[in-house]
């Protein structure tokens, strides 16, 4: 079951910036900040409410988030989902013929397990669920 | 005050089929469907705990939903959060240096108050913020 909307990544080409604009937008501070060198990105989340909004920088030209904005430039990259039971998610999308770029669920931000879908069998969207350990 | 992230808009070419996907991504059908002459789109809402998301079809070549296809393809379309007070928000968030699409809320789905902020002041990002009536 997808419980809640965990986070919107937000893909940015200079997270300094970016804080300074969101900071402006939310009339707060981010909550928290994190460089993910596995990942080669470094991020900054805003809680808004029971959901976050994630800006990502890409610290590296080989990150994915380098070739989304190479191609899309800045904008919204995924859409993160909470769920219950992410093995469970995980075969029930399977079985209903969605294409899973993580078959198996990987460590991500905080801990928890996190697995994406290919955003070409999601209208264009790249989702994430997301599960707390 | 920005409480949370109200829906996620995401721009579909056929909202039939993308209904369908979301169905069985969710493991629900959706919770409403409205078409809004007006803004020559239909739509079909999925509850997603606090949150929605909000699949939009245009109905018209003219609809903005339709140029937002023609030059990014399907995909996230919008951010919408709920604030308490959007007379008060919009003040702040043009004082603020924001670039707004609407000076003045309108009247949006469900009778909801909404007003955009241009995505080039944004990062990429369309916003919308709306507040309950």
């Amino acid at each position: 079951m997808f419980n809640k909307v965990s986070h919107i990544g937000i893909a940015v080409k200079d997270l300094q910036s970016s804080m300074d604009l969101f900071s402006r937008l939310f009339g707060k501070k981010p909550d928290h900040t994190e460089e993910l060198p596995d990942q080669k990105v470094k991020t900054a989340m805003f809680t808004v409410g029971p959901s976050s909004i994630e800006l990502t920088q890409a610290t590296d030209p080989s990150s994915p988030v380098s070739r989304f904005l190479e191609k899309r430039g800045e904008g919204v990259h995924h859409v993160s989902f909470v769920v219950d039971d992410i093995e469970r998610e995980l075969a029930r999308l399977k079985g209903a013929g969605f294409e899973l770029i993580d078959e198996r669920p990987r460590i991500g931000a905080d801990g928890t397990l996190v697995a994406f879908l290919h955003p070409q069998s999601t209208n264009g969207v790249l989702i994430e669920i997301s599960q707390k350990q």
